[in-house]
């Protein structure tokens, strides 16, 4: 569903792009406003679906969802209805381009960081802003009797601070005074700063939230897994903290006979199979594999292969020895199973 | 208080900026100035209400606080009385736009991150100008003789430098030779260091600073909790470490029926009403809810808004499980507490 | 090897970038298309030698490696072959520049961190090309009428809004109106949040890669140490996530005499000498030094060389004193060693 | 001596831009010549004083600061004496810069971290090499025809290439075909990628080389306090983790009276004095004070200030409570030492 939605937008995105070109023949004209037309449609059609559907459709309806599918459906063909010409009402199908972001599922981690630092980013904001409105009126005191086009006014001295603070340079505006050079240096200089400020400020949010997501992810995969079931939540929560989620396809080759085994591997969800030598063997959710190679150092001795989509645990190496010296009875617990069974490393 | 003074700065910035458009029609002007003095007259009465009020008035002057009030009181009323024709006057207006900064909170630990990281900060910036001056000096030996205007002395190849080591790039000025040109990227990628020197400086910093900020707001809230009483310091300590301060407004929906269940709360500050299918329940200062999501894994059973502006204390599932096995004393207190009453998740 | 493929593609690139150059003498292009049809020439050996050498050949013939190898190789004297001109065929040179890359060991780190974090850059990198896309409807909006040719059609704005948002700002194209100029700034701070929120999640991604890839390191090394070998195997990984890689060069300086002793060192290939005022002794694997001036805090007493390539294992003061502190055995194990030998310090 | 040679070279420095500068009188060349001169021979009458007073003279000539001295003093001089002209001579200030950074303490932090993250950085440089081979390449294929001075050979599009990838921008050299602007916009966000792999593995290595940077040092003064002297070796290291070295000028504020205490210090080096309503207190090395603010929650009771300067190690009340309950035999020593005065708080 969603790559229909996403090729569907693209196809939209595409014909509202080459809409606007001038110079191109008549016919494409058309075409594209037909091909916008019948985007919008299904869009349209989508929107009544997904509403039927639902059984609370005033709260749906509210949603940041069904709000961009409604701006996808329902202005190109308004504006269509109400007699806008052709080439304002494809247009509105810039709304479209909402439909390739809001599936992601990443997005929300960006959008959760962004919410928690709000308040450090709008502070540097602010701040530079003022920088802002001083470098302006200061550029304009120093060059307006040089450059009066350029300088004539503070909003004007602005658009030159603006795009000298973020390192655009265009180039339109440059200040001739040697005092006014000087303001630019450090306004570029400035600029760098708010780079850095931000990129702090987010490299810290980022740490913060990528750790509690590893955590939630895992920790819903590992409660049921019933190796664990017997531990502790103690113990629970430091296996759930080190194991990190790994998804995968159809086919997709996890471990690869001779490479050096760097990570051991449980199967939350799906099926795998271990095609070493001598025989090839099926391994189900709850079972794990790739122990032997974190035990002895040797290189892995079979290739383990993917059955269908299947979700893995992954304990590396460096957090293997971690938790086999603070919860030894996992470790027992591994070497319990491993004996009761061929294991493939 | 703080956004009666804001909404004033605004104004002032905002008749501050116009009057330096030219065209304007001359009531413009006029409605411009008259704008900026009576801005300034009321940041002047302002002040002097406040001057009146404290009790240790010189020590007061000289704070911070104080100058900035100073000077968006003095300077506009002072040029005008001084004789200063009207567009002299209203650019000292531009003081005014320090008010929309400094009230803000999250600026202090801006400021403190600055100061603990500035002598790297400095010396960063320390290298890149001697950079600056080697790069201006040998632009100038290669391209004076091929462009004696715009390489003509090293303060005029330094103009260069700037522009070129910041990235801004406004192009007035470019080496025409080959070795000028290697010289440029160069000094182009020195650029790029600066930026990702200071990113790291700073993101460092970022992460000690909110880490220390997070206790210290915590902390102030958790030893007011009767929850809390008989732990140790130890404990306490611990705790103010995991958990996160969250205001809200009035009416804010804190946990939302149905959604997965992330975190538990303390409320420090204020009432929320748990809304249940079966009933409605205020909880007050020093209660907590939530938890039953975080023992079991459910997703919420009721949906919890704040009454009237409140301060609680998150605690997120990570952090739970960690307190759980760490502190079985703080488990032991929150099932009690469970116990006593019918618990909304 | 690596140094002879990198010496031959050096070439290679240099023969190509000259062999483009307009104006030079009709004999340099000659020289230049001989250059490198050798250098092809070279690299089809090289192939043809490697591919020989494996036993297993079509499997080598699709890794990464041969296929730049084959790139390297073949596509001049194909072109040459199937009658492309000269100077055409020269330009598939291009591929010898890949070889400068492919053998560097810290690559694969670059490689794990892009891999790890793909999601994250892919989100950020998608919303800010929807960004961009509303950035240049809305500037082809309202700056068309004003700039026909510039912006006029959203695919021509796409190109100022792509030159603006990554702060290029090459300054062909610049809106005119105040609106457009308002937008301009907001695309401008929005590619400084593309950058900061890159590197946000960059230098989360390589804090944890690079713990991993320390600890896997170290732990080949110390596992082999006999120093080490009656430890279990939870005090082997603590020793092994504080003790840090360092390679040096045959005479290469490790401590020198008088200086402060800020760490220790366990010689795990290679040996060194020590050169006292009294004597010179050699230290072979499995040896250590330097422990003497972190116990004493005095300088060090003695200069210490390596003898042919080593690697050793740092451990810096800090966590000397750590390990000192939770392994007490192992400060044991150093102070017979020590006692069993003139300890150089 | 450090304040004085910044100064001299501060001088220097001057004297040989301004020297640059055209258009200036006659008399203004010459002084700029005999300051120059002035300035070299200070640098040479230092660098002979220093010479006499190492005893390892050929040692000391090898250093860098040796070098930077001998650079400072000769070039200048022996120009003029080989009879080069006074603009050609004075050129050599250039020099002089050196001697504004080398002297800075932070910088030896700087350079580790370049040191430690050297292979990464040069991996990523290396990488961003070869996508700009690639990308002047293509750039040349596609635009040589439609701008064949712009795009005229491959080294020309590489200066196009260095311009953007950098995201300087000069705009000297534009893509005009749309392929040509769809490889610029990818070069663009390669660039930014640049940007963001530099800042995220200087991130990483900053924090690294502050927390050991910040244990040596407060590790130095901690060993010396006797209030520390019994503790054994596990308790000193986590003690030194945890203290911040902070320096103060005579005079300083470290603690101001109504202000609400979030650290206490110990005194490594100096005193202070504590100004309290009731009276003046004189502490001395080894003591400590403001502790009595961390374990009450009250605002600070007294004002202290140091007497000359001091060094202090600032131990933050997070921190503080972290110590408590992991050291009670710490928060013993402290009580004791408390009850033995009259605590200043």
């Amino acid at each position: 569903m969603a790559a229909y939605e996403r090729s569907v937008a693209s196809v939209g995105v595409i014909a509202f792009l080459a809409g606007t070109l001038p110079g191109l023949w008549p016919g494409a004209y058309r075409t594209a406003t037909v091909a916008c037309l019948v985007v919008a449609l299904l869009f349209c059609l989508q929107y009544i679906v997904r509403l039927l559907r639902e059984s609370r459709r005033l709260e749906w309806m509210v949603t940041g969802y069904a709000i961009i599918d409604l701006l996808a459906a329902v202005p190109v063909p308004l504006a269509l209805i109400v007699g806008a010409p052709d080439d304002v009402a494809r247009l509105f199908g810039i709304f479209w381009s909402l439909k390739l972001i809001r599936m992601n599922a990443a997005f929300a981690l960006l959008a959760r960081v962004l919410h928690n630092e709000r308040q450090s980013l709008v502070s540097v904001t602010t701040a530079f802003f003022v920088v802002l409105l001083f470098a302006a009126t200061i550029a304009f005191v120093l060059e307006r009797s040089d450059q009066p086009e350029a300088f004539g006014s503070v909003p004007a001295a602005l658009w030159w601070a603006v795009t000298t603070i973020t390192t655009t340079g265009y180039g339109d505006k440059i200040p001739m005074t040697f005092a006014g050079r000087t303001l630019a240096g450090l306004v570029m200089v400035s600029g760098i700063g708010l780079f850095a400020l931000w990129a702090g400020i987010l490299a810290t949010g980022f740490a913060q939230e990528l750790r509690r997501r590893d955590f939630l992810e895992s920790w819903d995969l590992v409660v049921r897994l019933p190796l664990f079931r017997n531990l502790g939540s103690s113990a629970l929560a430091e296996i759930a903290r080190l194991l990190k989620v790994q998804k995968c396809q159809h086919g997709a080759v996890i471990v690869r006979q001779g490479q050096p085994g760097d990570s051991m591997f449980f199967i939350a969800e799906g099926e795998v199979e271990v095609r070493a030598a001598a025989a090839r063997i099926r391994l189900r959710q709850g079972q794990f594999f790739g122990e032997m190679a974190l035990i002895s150092g040797d290189p892995r001795n079979a290739t383990v292969v993917a059955l269908g989509p299947a979700r893995l645990l992954r304990l590396d190496v460096i957090d293997f020895r971690d938790l086999a010296a603070r919860q030894p009875e996992l470790l027992e617990l591994i070497k319990a199973e491993n004996a009761r069974r061929v294991s493939p490393r």
